[in-house]
Order: C-alpha cells, then structure tokens, then sequence
C-alpha cells in the first residue's frame, strides 16, 4: 500500500512532488470523455520515470503475438490499446532553459483532480538552475460536452526575477506503446501542417488503417487580456508546433490557451478526416477555455445527479466511491454501441483489448442501474454483431454446429488472449455474456430483446456448452473436464463448481428463452430458427439432460461446495498464515507453487453464489464464505467487492467495510502495487455494486426490487440513485432508518426488508432499519 | 509419412531431386563427429527452400526469451543451438552462371550418405541454360579420426562443351539462426584472413563470447592431377573465401579439394585459437583428402564393430538401425564431459538446448550397453557438475534446504525452456536422473561412485521430492498435485502415477544409498554429510514415511493403474476410432482438446511399468498395455520404443515390430511430418533399446544379465552386441536359437530364458529359442 494522497469528498489531491509516485499519479488523475482520454502526463518537458499514455476510443493495433511455443488455436495477434499522438504537450523555457520537474526543486507543489467537475490541476513554483523562480499553474479537461476537444490553460509567474518565458505547443505524432512486442512503431503520419496559432497533424494505424487527427490553436494572456505574439512555426520528424517567446516581468503571469480537437476514422470518411479536425478545432477554440469548461462541469454535474453516492462520516470511503463513480464515466459513456468498457480504460497499456467478461459480470450491474437502459442494451448489442466472430473461435478450436464461445479479450470479436489456460479453459465469461441478458431483461422488462437479438447469442452458447461437457461414464454424470474458474490461481482443473453451475443456468434459461419467444413471438421464433439451423426439440432434449445430470462437486463432511476437483488434497493453510512478506503470492510465488496452493486470486465458488445467491439459504451462504473467504487472497481487482456483497448479505458488516474500502480505494491507496501501470476501471463498478447491493442489499428478482439496507459502523449515512424499470430512486441509509425517495413519473412498488413499500411520484417512504 | 528414400542395408540413398524433399534430406543426411556437425547443406549456391545449419558442439546462445506472460520462475533466457559460420561453401561458375539445383534441371541425381564409413556424397548431371551438360561429384566427410577437420571433394565435368568452370571456396560467418526470438544475429567476427589458397575466420558469440575458428586450404585437380592456379582473394562482409577458374575442356574433371579445420574456445585458451585453427587446417591439408578419408573410415569400422545391429531378412529393419545408431554415434562421442546428447543433435536448431531426460531415460541405456563405461559415466558427471544451479532452480520455485530440481532443458545447468507446464510441473525428470546413477552402477559395479558423485545427487532429488508432496488430510496419504506427466498430452495434473512412483523410487533408493556408503566409506560420509547438512536420520525417516504412504491413483474395476486422477472422468473414445484426417492430433487439434481427451502423447504408466518392470507380473503389464496402448497417439519420437519394449515382453510380438519400425524409421520415413526440423537423435537411443530390450529381452538386475529374446516374423536373424560388466558379448538371435558368443576375458554368467549359461573367453553358447 501507499497513502500519498489526501482525504477530500470531491477531490484526490497530491501535495509535494516526489517522483517515486508519478507513474501512479499519472494513472490515477487520468482524464477521458469516452471518446478519448490520457494519463495525467506533465504537459512540459519531464526526463523523470513516466508510462506516456494518449488514446482514442476504439483504435487499436494487433500486435504480432509473442508466445514461448506456439498451440494450435493460439490468435495470431494480440490486441493493443493503441498510445496515440500526444496532444497535451507544451515545453516551457525560461531564458532558454528547459522546465523540468525531475531535474529542478519544487516549492508548494499540488496537483489535484477535480471529480466533481472533470479537470486536472497543478500549480507550484519551480526553482530553477539559477535561483530563479517561477509559480506555474496548469488547468486542464477532456470536454463531456464538447466530446471532441480538449483544453490546456498554462501559466507562468516570474516570482523574483524578469526573463524571456517561451512556450513551445505541440502534436507529437511519433509515439511508442511501452508494451509493443517487438519494439515497433504503430503509426504512420499521413499529413503534418502548421501556421502561426496552429497545427495538424493526421495519423494512420500500420495495420487496419485506424486514423485519427489532432489540431491544436493556441492564445497568449499577458496579465488575464490577450496579447499578441506571433508564433514561430515548428515542425520534427512526426511533429508540429508553435513556439511564442516574451519578456516577463516579475510578478507578471504569463498564460497559454491551448484548445485541441481530436477526431477518428470511427466517425469520419478517412479523406475528410483532416478537414474535420481543422472544423472541430476551430470551433473549440471559437468557443474558448472559459466556455468549453462550463459546458463540461454542466454535464458533470449531469452525471452525479443520477450516479453520485454520498457517505457521511467516513471521507475516505466518500472519496473512494467517487473515483469509482468518476473513472466509470470518463471510461465509457453508452453512446457507441462498437466500444465497450476496458480493463484500464484511457488511464494505460495493460491487458490488451477492450473487452472482458468483467463488462458484463461487473460493468452492466452498474449501468443497468445508474444509466438509461440503451446503455446496457448498447452494451449487449455490441456481443450480438460479434456473435459470428465468436461461433469462428469456437469453430478453430473444434466445436461446431453453431456453438460459440467468445473471446477472453477482444476488440472487435476476435480472441487476443495467448495464454492456453486463459484463451481456451476460462469459458465461464460465456455464462456472464448470457447472464447479462437476463440480467438486463429482468431490470427492463424489455422481453422483445430476446427475440430481436438474445436468443440467438443463447443458443450458440448453450451449444457451446453442451458439446463442452462430456458424459463420464465413471460417474454417470456430465462433467466438464479442463477449464479455468474466475480464480485464475487454478488452471486447467476439471468440475470448477462455478463454470459448472453456469453452464447449468445458461442450457436452462435457454430454453426457457426459446419457449418464450416461441410463444409470444412465433413468427420471429420461426425466421430465428431457421437462420440458426435450430431443432428446439432435440437440442433443448438435450441440453435438459445435462442440465439435470451435471455434477457439481461438494465435500460433504464440511457441507461446502467444492471450487473444483480435488481441491481437498491440497494443503489447507489459511491465508491468515501466511508470511506477510510473501504477499501478494503473484509477485513472490512461483506459478506451480500457486497453482498447487489453496489460496484463491479471486471469488470463485462464491462468485457463483453472489450470482444464484437466491438458490441458497443464508446458513448455506455463510459455510461457503467461512471456508473460501480465509483461502483468498484477493489478487484481483473483481474479488473484494463480491466478498464484500455477501459479507453484507450474511451479517458481516465489518469484513463487508474492510473489502469495501479495498475495492473502493485499490489503485488510490495501491493495495497491489500495481496503480502505476493503469487503473481498474472494470472493477470500480464492482465498487458501485458493493454499496448498493452489497449495503444497500438491492436485489432484483421476479420483476421486483428488493432492499436491504445495512450500514457500517463508521458511517452516519449513506445515499444512492436507482434506476429500475426506468423509475429513478433515491435511497437514502442512516443507522435508523431507511428512507427511499421516487423521482419516477408513476407509482412505485418495492420491497424494503421484505416488506411491500408503494411510493408516489415525487414522494418519499421510511422504513426503520431492521 | 514420406517414404522417397531407397532401402538399403548401410546408406541412405536418394534418387532423383526434389526440391519438396531437400529439407528433409538435409536433415536426414546430415553429418557430425560429436565435436561438430551439420546439416546436409549444398556446398553451391541454393536458392530453394532449405535449412542451413552447421554447429560446434558447446556452444550455444542465451536468446532473449519469449513468452505471453510473464510467470515468475521463468527463466530468463531460451538457449539456442547455434547456427555457426557455414564452412562447406563453394559456388560453382559455369561460364560465370551460378549452378544452383532449384533453377536447373537435372539428370541422374544420386544423393548418398553412407553410414558404413561415414560420408555423404552427391551425383548428376545439371543442365544448364544453354543446353550445357555438366556431371557433377561431391563427397564431404566429417572426420572421427581428425576430429577438427572436415573435407570436401568437389569435381565438375563438362559433359557436352568447352568452358570455363569457377570454384568459389569460402567460409561464411554472416549467419543466423530461423529460431531467433528476435530476428538477431548471434555472432561478431573477431578476425578474416585470406591468402591465395587459404582462408581464416575468427567468430565470437554476442553473448557469453564463445568463440569458433574456421580454416580451410584449397587444392585443384584436373583429371585427378594437380594443377596450379593461382587463386583469386576475395573478402566480403563477414565472408572470405578464393576463386579459381579454369578453362575445361569437353570430357575433362576438374576437382577442388577443400580441407577445412574447425576449432573451440571450449578446446583452446581464447587468445590462440587462430593459431589453433591454422594449425590444425595446416595438418588436416598436409595430410590430404584421401588420407584424412581413409583414418576417418576406421573410426568407423571401430565404431560399427561394438555397436552394430544386424538384422537379416529385412532391408527396412536393418536400414532404421543402422541410421539410428550411426546419428547417434555421430552426435555424441562420449570424451568430454561437458558435452551432452541434445535432442536434434547437429541436424537442426529446434528445442534450444542440448540436455533433456532424454539422456538418462534413453540414452543412457543405450552407451551404458555399448560404449565403455567412462562414457555413461561423463553423462552422470555432467549432471553433477550442475547440482548447484539444480538448488539454485529449486530456491527460485520456493523450495529449500538443498534440494536441487533440474531443468527440462539445458545447456549449462540453467533452466531455458519457458512454459509454465513444462518448466515448473513437468518434474519426473528429477526421477529420471536419479535411475540413470542406480542403472550405470547396476551395470558397472561402479559403487564407489555413489560416494564419490552420487550421493550428493541422490539427496538433492530426494530433498525435493520431499517437498514436493504434501500430506492430503482428506486421503490421509501423502499427494503430487500439479504435475506435467512424461505424457504431455496433460497438463497440471494430480497425481501421476508415474511421477508418484519415480519419486518413491528416489526416496527408497536415496536412503538405501546412504546406508551403501555409510557402511562402506564412513569417512567419505562423513564429509558429504557435513558438506550438505544431512540428518540422516530425520530426513531418511521423513522420506521413508512418504515413499511408504505414497498414494497412487487405481482403477479397480479395471484392475489397471491410473494415469493421474480423474482419468476416467474423459471419453474413452481410441485412437483406432479416431478420423484419420485429424491425424497428428497435436497439428489438427487446439490444445484444450487435445488436453481434454484421453489421448496419450508417449508412454507415461507404460514408461513407468518399463521402468519397474521388475514388480509386476506379466498380466499386470499386459492389462496395463491393453489399457493405454490404445489411447497412445505416439506423437512423441520416445514413445514408440517403449511400447514396442513391453508388447515384445508380453508375447505381442507383431505390434512390438510395428513399434520399431515406428521408431527406427521415424525419420527416413518422416512419421510425424517434421523431418525437415531436424532429426530425433535421443529418440534413436530407444531404438537401440527396442532391439536388445525389446527383441533381446535383455535385463539386469540384482548384477545379473538376463536375455529372454524372441524374433519378429519378418526377420531370419538378428544380432546385437552388449557391454555388461566390462565383458563384450555378441548375441545372434534365430526362429530356432540364441547363440550367445564371448569376446570377454573373464568366463561370464548370464541367464537365457531363466537358464543360467557360463561361457568362456571366446567361446559361444546356444540355447533354444522358448
């Protein structure tokens, strides 16, 4: 862990400069507006230790494929979430010397980022070569409003001494991703332009042919009023710019506007890219630094009315949902039914590819919630169109007559991931994909999806599934041999519990779904089932068989289920035992030592059981936590919010606070050493669901809401926004009462520990705490 | 399969020129002494597909390694076998056009190598683009007797036409490897001579700075007489060479000899090694081509007289024995003991690294019976010699306390290979290493070399396995989870039953060996013990307690041991029923599938009943065999050996005699359609082991020799030679009787057919076939 950083409600603020934390520092102030977004880069001059981060939305680059030996299966390439040309970048000289944070002494240095309001901010006073000092105060935001700019304010102070300050605006093109297999370069620069005020600059992907174009203009102020300078010109090898150089005197400020627009081939013709660029950018800059920003904290301010949490009592936790709560929307906005919510988001390189399983065990619990219900629909349609690419893989890898099995990692329906174990045994992900479906139609009552696009991602799936199991005739039941669970701390084992019971659910819910559709949509049903080759007799036959013949391993002595096969014949020390400076095992342990341990990277069995938590009664919920939870290790990011839910769910509230804290506050306080590469942005929804079903205890079951507020210790209150069946909740939890207030047009019916509740539009209903 | 080559008792011969088949051939062709080697490259000019490659024994090249994932435990480095500076190299000018075989047509092609006398020579007639008919003659050897020279007779006739014919003798140090990660050169050339009729060239490895000398000297013919021309100097980059040219007339031989010496940093102090190569090129050159040819045949002849198999009655039997002793002898000669037997020897590059358990497993058995004691013996001191990298590996995985796991591939006692399933899990070869020390003293007597080497070994592997187990609270047994079985068609498995019983094994024997030296050097033990920390007692205990309460997977019903746990649990469909298009599995097949299925790669409980073959009677090893047999696919070069080893102890002698043909020309008729990667030389070892283990029924055991032979019925006779105890033995195998004839000093006892036979010096026994 590392607590560098301030307590605050809104803001995540840095005070001191110190090098060692930047790289986090540049991940965890990252800023993005869905479309595009980057790390918290310094805009000037910076030699120190630094992951250089710029991306755009939905371009990506596939790598030549770097394997030890390659298996037959293997993609052919890996996805990489592509650093594009850096836009932000501003050298500053003073008398012709370099501002540079790593080289010189800094005075009163903060940087803080704004959630509620979307920016970034610096200011501090550098002590340079000669004594000389400067104040610096930078200002910087990706616009929610105008969704294509972005602007820097830059400002310098001589504080004791008058120079020559210069400042050199620029768009760098010649760019690298650290995590390029065999340091090549991605890009191509197709045009450069630069005027005096002005810059362009278009790039082309090697591979796919991915363009993107950046223009910047740039302003001086002399004192808060326009001055006139006319820049030098500047152009390098990938490189455009500016250059605007004045005497300074002491005290006077001098200030940089610089507005940018980015736009990308995903949303032009290529041949018009430029010139919509030069468009986007002109009309930035018309706009100007003072009204692009009200229109961006207008949207912001948008955004917490419908998604904000509030905590009262406990600023830490406060803060921590915000930036849960933030990072989600700056990372994935619904708009875009080709981009989807990735693991890192604009904020680093890491884990390739834009697309996990976490979108829809994670992801859409959140957006299904806190979003009009097309974002979650968007979200789903986005595997519909990749249904084809997914029936492929499963095709390459032996499977056939329709069967499907979605990639581990994808950007555009192809696998990306190479690891044997990941790429062809981690097949769970296809139980969450069809779980999403019937989690978004249990919150919208929207049964026409099925017809229109479900059905058919069902069934490929629950013929992946029926031809992935295989009947023992040892055991005269169906298992499923070969697979990785959600704790990638075990591969290849045969029986995961958990991919089991989802393989079970899918086959079932199938065919429910096909019975439906059939009845309340026959002539879709008919068209469905022919494009799909689809015999509803003898396949659902089937796939009922197994799902009534699949064995689920379950020790009995104990009475807990069992993640796996012979999982007992492992050696049973709790993680509580360990020595803590072997911790965390991932970067301490040999892999054959983890693999052979009990200790578990991440809900397994009891992600099953969060789930299908309706199938178990609580004295059944409890055995499996109190066996699995002391075996885990919480490695990853999606495991302490799933803890956290059922904590709360069994009566745990202290150990649902501790994983709370440590979902909500992973990358501000760098549990697991690793904030530096990227934020998990994936697993921040985890955070949002560990509030609001985890203390909130929300549940949808049968068409209905169900809440079961508890609240920890240490907080006086708690509040949160609901969306259900599109009626808008607010629920607010104090250590008496509960109280829930309907922003909903019509009548509300919920269920409040278990009690029927009626509230009117506009009014509010309490309801004691139980 | 591939079946182009003629069948022949002592050569291979290739008649007519494909270019589909030249990759093969150069593998299959391909020459060494055990101090160098290399493929069957053409001397001229080759523009078609083709490998090249030439190697000097030791020296290898730590690659950067490649992988998908880092896993901590990998090793840093894949090591390469080098691909050296190519020192056959001579263009040939036809009226200044380059002969080049992939361009011109040709007549009357003949490629032959000879394994009697150890040389591979070239016949045919070209035509060139003007009608021009030229005869073509090239022999090139290797030389077992001068054993850092190679030569080459290269002569050309104008068949049809007057002109000028051009020598180009060069030695090339502008090499690479295919199987470079990062598409890198793995030399510098240090130094380049060349002088009218010689040429040098210095090299050394950008890493690790092994350094390699090349020489060769020049001399021309014509019609057998030699003539003078003063040769042309030429020097390219990384390249010197000579040119001659001459005008030949119609009908008239115009021979280059090309006599080349070969030296090693591993042989010489690094600051002489140009001197060296000069020396020793100057010697070879002296001593001229058919000198040099006549003291290489010798060797040969030497060679063949301990070591030869003769079969009668079948050409192809007789072929495959011969070619797989021969590239045995080829490629490790059993002097140095720093040397070691890699799986593709000099005949390609794949699978990094020279020392696998191959060496224990197969070729041990094989120098142990026909090679003096000294060269097992520098086999088992090489392994010792890397005890401390073994602990240094084991620490890195987490294991302590002196216990040593050796790597799966090597080459100077560092771990290469880099898949976590292999690398970390697939951990029997410990066991293998261990067996290979109890096998060299059963067959020498050598006790006292326990306490000298062994013992430290011993304790080391026992250590491991130690650890390696762990007590199964709900089997109150002692369980191996997580292992890579000698089948490794699986993956992380539990329980193998063949690394389970290695491990015993080591266990039982470790403490049976200390009890050995205690009592027979107690001063010796005294040191070790000291020198290692051993407690015999508690640790002896420990190790006694685990090889007694050892759990081994069974299946009773079918009265079979089981491969690992949950065998059962898979489709049993065999192989036999299997579509033969999908044949390799491993290159039709993602590996998930192949990992799901029952198939086996190689025999793994058969390796194990092979081993232990002692402790079970003949149903047992027959309802074991007809057990998994049937599941094995034999995609591993060291599988079929085995199998045919246990079908000849059985009484199934027809599939035994499949199994070898399988084996013995798995190669000449590329089987697994990977010929042209380069040969399976370790492999060939087991098909020595298939003869005389097989066929021969040869045994040893408690110090005594037993021969139980039985003959295919495709076969008149065959006769084998055996070392045991020091005494040199012949054994002539009919339908009607073994004749068994002594070229021993001492009078021998051996048993045949369970009856006890003495033989004199000299003399001969028969005994009836049962």
């Amino acid at each position: 862990m590392k607590e560098y950083l301030k307590h605050d409600e809104w803001c995540i603020i840095e005070e001191g400069f110190n090098p060692e934390n930047h790289k986090s520092s540049e991940s965890i102030f990252s800023l993005g507006n869905g479309k595009m977004g980057h790390r918290a880069n310094f805009e000037e001059t910076y030699s120190g230790p630094t992951l250089q981060g710029s991306y755009v939305a939905g371009i990506y680059y596939p790598d030549k494929t770097r394997v030890g030996w390659w298996k037959n299966g293997y993609p052919e390439y890996f996805a990489k979430v592509l650093n594009s040309p850096n836009w932000i970048g501003i050298d500053v000289q003073i008398d012709g010397h370099y501002l540079d944070l790593y080289t010189c002494q800094t005075e009163n240095f903060t940087r803080t980022l704004n959630m509620q309001e979307g920016y970034i901010q610096r200011s501090f006073i550098a002590i340079l070569d000669a004594g000389k000092k400067i104040k610096v105060d930078v200002k910087r935001f990706i616009s929610m409003a105008d969704t294509e700019n972005g602007a820097i304010r830059y400002s310098v102070t001589p504080i004791n001494f008058e120079g020559k300050i210069a400042f050199t605006p620029y768009l760098d093109g010649d760019v690298v991703n650290e995590d390029s297999n065999y340091d090549e370069k991605f890009w191509n620069i197709l045009e450069m332009e630069a005027h005096p005020g002005e810059a362009y600059l278009l790039s082309e992907t090697k591979k796919l042919g991915f363009r993107a174009g950046f223009g910047m203009k740039i302003k001086a102020q002399l004192e808060g009023a326009d001055v006139n300078i006319t820049p030098e010109v500047m152009k390098k090898e990938g490189w455009v710019g500016n250059r605007i150089e004045k005497e300074i005197k002491e005290g006077e400020c001098f200030t940089l506007d610089k507005i940018v627009g980015v736009t990308s081939s995903l949303n032009y013709d290529k041949t018009a890219l430029l010139a919509a660029t030069k468009k986007v950018t002109a009309s930035g800059f018309a706009k100007g630094f003072d009204a692009l920003f009200a229109d961006h904290v207008k949207e912001w301010y948008k955004k917490w009315t419908h998604s904000d949490i509030k905590i009262s009592g406990d600023i830490a936790a406060q803060q921590g949902i915000r930036f849960n709560i933030f990072h989600l929307h700056q990372t994935y906005t619904g708009e875009d039914e080709r981009l989807n919510v990735g693991p890192k988001g604009f904020t680093g390189e890491k884990y390739g590819g834009s697309t996990y399983w976490d979108t829809e065990a994670y992801c859409i619990p959140f957006f299904i919630s806190t979003a009009p219900s097309d974002v979650t629909r968007n979200l789903l349609i986005y595997r519909y169109k990749q249904l084809d690419k997914a029936i492929e893989n499963a095709e390459k890898l032996g499977f056939k007559d329709g069967a499907a099995l979605y990639p581990m990692v994808t950007m555009n329906g192809e696998e990306c991931h190479n690891e044997w174990e990941i790429t062809f045994e981690e097949i769970h992900r296809n139980g969450a994909i069809a779980f999403a479906i019937h989690n978004y139609i249990r919150h919208t009552n929207d049964n026409a999806y099925l017809a229109e696009y479900g059905l058919e991602v069902l069934v490929a799936i629950s013929r992946f599934w029926a031809q992935r199991v295989n009947y023992s005739e040892a055991r005269k039941q169906y298992v499923m041999l070969g697979v990785t669970g959600p704790n990638e701390y075990e591969n290849n084992i045969n029986n995961n519990w958990y991919t089991n019971k989802m393989a079970k659910w899918c086959l079932t819910y199938t065919a429910e779904a096909i019975e439906h559709v059939k009845q309340s949509n026959p002539e879709a049903f008919n068209t469905i089932s022919k494009k799909i080759n689809l015999d509803d007799t003898v396949e659902v036959a089937k796939w009922n068989d197994i799902a009534s013949n699949m064995y689920f391993p379950h020790n009995d002595e104990l009475n807990v289920f069992m993640q796996q096969d012979g999982f007992m014949d492992k050696d049973q020390t709790l993680v509580a035992d360990l020595d803590p400076a072997q911790r965390p095992i991932n970067q301490y342990w040999s892999w054959d030592r983890i693999l052979r341990s009990c200790y578990i990277k991440q809900a397994d069995t009891l992600q099953g059981i969060y789930v299908f938590e309706d199938e178990y009664d609580t004295e059944t919920i409890k055995r499996n936590f109190d066996f699995y939870e002391p075996r885990t290790v919480h490695e990853s990011s999606l495991s302490p919010c799933v803890h956290s839910i059922l904590a709360a769910k069994i009566g745990k509230t202290e150990k649902a606070y501790e994983m709370y804290l440590r979902t909500s506050r992973l990358d501000i306080d760098d549990y697991n050493h690793e904030a530096h590469e990227g934020l998990h942005i994936t697993s921040m929804a985890g955070t949002w669901m560990s509030i609001v079903e985890g203390f909130g205890g929300k549940r949808v079951y049968d068409g209905k809401l169900y809440l079961n507020p508890v609240i920890p210790a240490e907080w006086k209150e708690y509040a949160f926004r609901l969306t259900f069946l599109n009626n808008d909740l607010e629920v607010i939890v104090s250590s008496k009462q509960v109280e829930v207030v309907s922003h909903a047009t019509d009548v509300i019916e919920l269920s409040v520990y278990n009690e029927l509740v009626k509230i009117e539009p506009g009014k509010s209903s309490i309801v004691k705490v139980k």
